[in-house]
């Protein structure tokens, strides 16, 4: 029995190829289906089957386009109503080759939710391994609001129900292959290990440790955040996505290209690192640092040409593979030999200025009136954060862009200074002149032990 | 200015990617666009013009593809009817950063072919080098067959205005970019080296130091092979081939798929090594080499699958690509696990003799019978041939395989081995028994100094 | 924490990289370092311990010249004497960002054997790994017959105990990481699958199953090869290797210069397929496919140049790499391209008649005299084979060559033709002349349904 | 005949691989030797010869590392004495396979410089491509002012006479190979193409349409810098360089230990963009831009630790190969996690103001007073610069660094921002507070057509 997991880097998801004797099949696939085809090829296997674990919410799968190219058949449980595919019955069994896969209802996630047992026959008939989607993660349970707060309950007592009674019982020796892993807003805690059994779970996951009612009170009030392309990801995930193909091509433009294209509405993401945004940017560019893309999906519209600012030419696959994994078909170009190519012409740079530790308190201490802006979640921000900070989410600034006074300087907090990046760019975009990103931010803050609100 | 060669090794065509200053052109691009779209984001240049030096015969040429994927124009001259593109006029010029390219018009390959003259004005107006495509080769100059057995005087004569009075003028010191290297069926002389000049080929090419009337009447009487699959390429050259896009996926196959695939009709092509077809294949399979993969052209159908035999997975890629290169979308699967897939499972398998020089002079010497077949073209042929040996060319071996008898003993002899080996199993399709591949063929005859008859 | 497994294929051995905070530990890290200090600069982590867990007998160790260019400390048992790094103390605690390191001893395939229990402080302290090295493999258990027959008894004890004693109690959630997988000398019956945990080993592990005599009965006589380069791996294990640096030049030689070396001692290995070698391949050399390429250590060798025969020039690295990680640094270089270098001037070839199940039948049924040389291990033998067939270990063929008749035609036989393909090899080597290598061997004699002895 | 020209970016050098049926030479190969060792084994060659056109002056040949590796002898000119290889004779002749090498003595950028000339005996004895070395660049020549003053004079007389009367007269027709291409401090103006033969030349290198005295003149007053590394270079290259091997290790750093590397001398070089060095660094570093790292050779110490400050662990490999490259062995380090490991722990960071166009012009026409540093060449000063800018080169800065007032903001002035970026962080090291890079530089404001002094 051959197994490969493959991660899906912007939005932490994993999928699975498993195989024996020839046959294969795949878990979850991303949308970028060449991976799966590769492997294959590699190792003199043909996929049969292409499971899904449920209608995910944060990324574009590609069962139908991968079904489409390997001829395999695609399976998912009842729910939703998904227009391809066939629906599996709770225990219905696959084989191919040595390996035995029993799909099995897990609900609470999603009311279709299903896990799949992997055994080994070349070994017996124990389960080998188990993936159970949004489920069980390591170190974390699957989101159950996705229902609504009306169902919140309902699918928080069915998560329960599904992980003692379906999954955990599956005995401590399974080894747990999750959809998620750590990064993904699919889970609040997943831990950064990768490795892990429903024995490791079951002793150390915080999760499980709590009683029934416990986890449903837990798991109701846990704050989770929706970020707008999830509505059109949902879509795609029961109606099929465009097919991928080749991808996109993402095109070099010159300053003056690049400058016209922004005149005719094209957005513009620059995606290096807050230190070099801080230093100089294009006026009104969004900047999500290549190891925050995943932020593209709270701003990033669909319907216009979106330009990409880097100073590495070898970001731009990741840049655009990973944009059209959530769903972005629309990375059309890039400013051709990166940010000098805009300056060495004259065109005007703006810069955000970067403030640390020791600046931002000797200005706290010198009384001088700042506002201060964490943009980190609310969850973040009640286990600790500077006195008077007010919270607003990264993912809701734009929205709530109005609670920002114009008149005060406005230092914007986050973890490390990156999220807090991504704020100051939406703040700039939105006319305020004096914003400055905190580095090293609450990490620094905490490191060097100063006074926490909370 | 930048320049980059392409090479397509299977036809060995030579595509020219030259830019400057952010913007570039593509010369006679193959199919597989991608190569072009990952130089122009590595060097941040926008592919502006695609230029065609001629309608391409043994390769499908990618400007219609590529043009939707970049947004270029395509261009090229007004013979055939195009249906897509731009047509020229002689000595229009282009102008991309500092490149400045001048279209001139040298019939003879066919009555619309065009040379792109490329200056390079940051150092000054004098051509720098020129896309030849088919008129000069590095030692050679094009085929005037194409236009049948009326045309071929008064193209030849067309061919050696355009050398003589158009392409020579530039001057020695011109860098030759021809769009065919060694190996091409597009010449039949084409040196090893790529690096050429006008004043090399004016003191070096032996065609050029002909007069006129000795040129045309050498290029009249030239022979050229005309493969099959020519005939799609001139189709899908004018029309404009269906787009690659991803490209086809090749599947592994199980020993029992892969019999029951060639029980419906599927092609079987063996693309591993002579000594390894010779050890043991699958019957009734083509051996093709892969190192000698175009003449594929000769014999595989475009409309029935095709599934090859290698025992390397690395060989696949290069196979599927570059025989959709020549138009095979139908290259659908490989047998996985190589050729031990087989026989582990008792499925029967044939070999091929192989012989060497000293075993075949010694049946030879000692007056046994047998009938030599020469697989060689007419011309290698009457170069020299061992006594008695019967020439049919190899691609037309399938068509004439009844001038072959059934009841002897048959050494197919090429230069080295590769080709006697394609001509081989083509006589063991065709029920042959005793059929021989003489391995070093004619090139180990004449190093050890062999007689030859002319 | 960051986990990495790495395989090094020709003996099937894995080695560990595991990280956290940027800090790491490796585990019996393999000869060609390079692999560690690259993901440890794509990780930023720092290699601060190498652990060893146990001597090596069947490849070179990396840890001195890993410690030499990391700057870690290199940690092993106190058995056998080794010239450099620290001996462990049992429960020895090591801790690199939250991964806490707890070297345990488990004796038995060695007495200084040691196994490494892995926690994730960010989880908790419960285990999460354990790296096992040949103490147990998935679906198998370490060898005891190292320390010759004397101690064998107690050596298997002493497994038993660590295993049952010491390494289960951990409890079935532990991930399994041993030094080995399928293919390893060092276990008979390691699963393909690379993925258990000690649950599943506990509940499917057939030998975990016995009781503690009838473990030690069935290890006891268990029958093991002792490849003879075995001895030099436990020199170099015990010493320090030679530090590996850029690896040894492997040039290629023109076939005049090939056949001079060979004239001068050197030792010529042909990789090739089976198929490819039954074709044609030089007189006196060794085929040993590549797939298989550990059994050069059977015949190799050190002392004199090691030629290789490949028609494929990506092999090369493979081989050079893979035989430098079973100390052969005299891999020299290669004949350039290929055996048509070699045939097309004339030199000699040589043949190896290949025979697939339907000819066989026929000629066992036909009563003809055949001598069936079976080159399986002893055990595989036994399980079955074909009436009247002899055994003798391909790695023991060459020192019992004697005991093979002159006089008859010989069938080498094995599991599916590959190493029969060897064991054919060093018999046309030492004169035979009518030798069979049937392909498909015993696999498909057993697919079809025919007798077997026992 | 087969070419591959090799090009180490940070210096701009090119080295040549050629061949023909199986043999090969190298001419001026760099540090790096496995790249030619690759394509000898991917091309089926064996490197014969090496030759060297001269005595480099900036980077380290890697003659004798390669000699040792393929058993190729190495050839150069009788200047400098040698302490390794062997000394031509004007006009010896090499053969390997078809191709013909003919040394021939072109002194002037050195006494002992070399030229070789390559013919490709399949087409026929004229000379098909000359490798120059520093006599005959694209579009320039080498220096003469190796020397010194006294030499100057005679070594260009020398230089004019061995292009004008050994070079040039080898034909329109024949290709140039010289040493190295644009971006080299060996010539001033040679041009990006990198394409190029004696005819295009003749016709259109300015320096070749000067009379001979006109020539001597020229070469006499041109300027050149003399980076303090060349002397390294000079003596590497006469005595041999310590072999490269597998490399110095590269090893991440927590930024503790980064801190405490600082504190016992180790020199950080941080070669990240020019804004991300702007907005945020680490005080008292190097700022080299990746893409000009050969600044390094200015500055950087022999005899230090130098540790990297990058986004990117990509660069690293780049930067450490880079350097060796130079002769830096002493990269042993870089900051692990990039810079937010340094300033989300608290610790200090410092920034460089920028400043484009527009606010440099309102600056400047506000009459502020500012102290303008122009940090090109002379050369380029001369052409034109802002009125009141005082010209160093950043070469020299750090010696200068006492003409530069410390009561004054200081705007550092280039062609683009890049250059002055490095200006501006040797001000910044020397306790210079209000400093200033102009982005876009003099390229923006000759752009916007803004008066030049000259």
């Amino acid at each position: 029995m051959f197994v490969e997991r493959f991660k899906s880097k912007i939005v932490s998801h994993f999928s699975y190829f498993i195989g024996s004797k020839g046959d294969a099949v795949v878990v979850d696939p991303e949308r970028n289906c060449s991976i799966y085809l590769k492997t294959a090829q590699r190792e003199n296997m043909n996929i049969r089957y292409i499971f899904e674990t449920h209608r995910h919410e944060d990324f574009v799968v590609g069962s139908r386009e991968l079904a489409h190219l390997s001829g395999a058949e695609v399976y998912h449980g009842s729910w939703p109503d998904f227009t391809y595919g066939n629906v599996l019955r709770d225990n219905q069994e696959f084989r191919v080759g040595d390996v035995m896969v029993t799909a099995i209802h897990t609900p609470g996630h999603t009311p279709g939710c299903m896990s799949y047992i992997v055994a080994d026959l070349e070994s017996g008939y124990e389960a080998v391994l188990v993936c159970t989607g949004d489920a069980l993660f390591v170190n974390d349970v699957g989101r159950t609001d996705f229902g609504g707060p009306d169902k919140r309950r309902e699918w928080s007592e069915s998560l329960f129900m599904s992980i003692v009674g379906r999954i955990l019982p599956l005995g401590d020796h399974v080894i747990l292959c999750p959809a998620h892993g750590s990064g993904s807003v699919c889970g609040s805690n997943i831990a950064s290990r990768e490795w892990s059994t429903l024995g490791i779970e079951r002793l150390m996951n915080p999760v499980l440790r709590l009683s029934k009612e416990e986890f449903i009170e837990y798991k109701v009030n846990e704050r989770h955040e929706y970020a707008p392309y999830f509505r059109l990801m949902e879509h795609y995930n029961i109606e099929g996505a465009p097919f991928l193909g080749a991808g996109q091509n993402c095109k070099a433009f010159s300053a003056e290209e690049f400058r016209s294209q922004m005149d005719s509405g094209a957005v513009i993401l620059d995606v290096r690192s807050p230190s070099a945004f801080g230093g100089a940017h294009i006026p009104s560019s969004y900047n999500i640092p290549v190891d925050v893309l995943s932020f593209a999906g709270w701003f990033l519209p669909f319907d216009k040409p979106v330009l990409a600012v880097t100073n590495d030419v070898d970001d731009l696959e990741y840049v655009s593979k990973s944009l059209a994994s959530i769903g972005y078909d629309n990375v059309v170009g890039y400013l051709g030999g990166g940010l000098s190519s805009w300056y060495s012409i004259g065109y005007p740079i703006e810069s955000l200025r970067l403030v640390v530790f020791s600046q931002l308190k000797s200005w706290l201490d010198s009384g001088k009136e700042y506002f201060l802006l964490d943009v980190r979640s609310k969850d973040e921000y009640e286990e600790g954060h500077i006195k008077f900070a007010k919270n607003i989410y990264v993912g809701l600034l734009q929205e709530r862009i109005k609670e920002i006074p114009k008149d005060l300087p406005i230092v914007v907090i986050c973890g490390s200074g990156t999220r807090a990046s991504i704020g100051a760019s939406i703040l700039l975009r939105n006319g305020y002149k004096r914003v400055y990103n905190f580095l090293g931010a609450m990490r620094s803050w905490k490191e060097l032990g100063y006074p926490l609100s909370k």
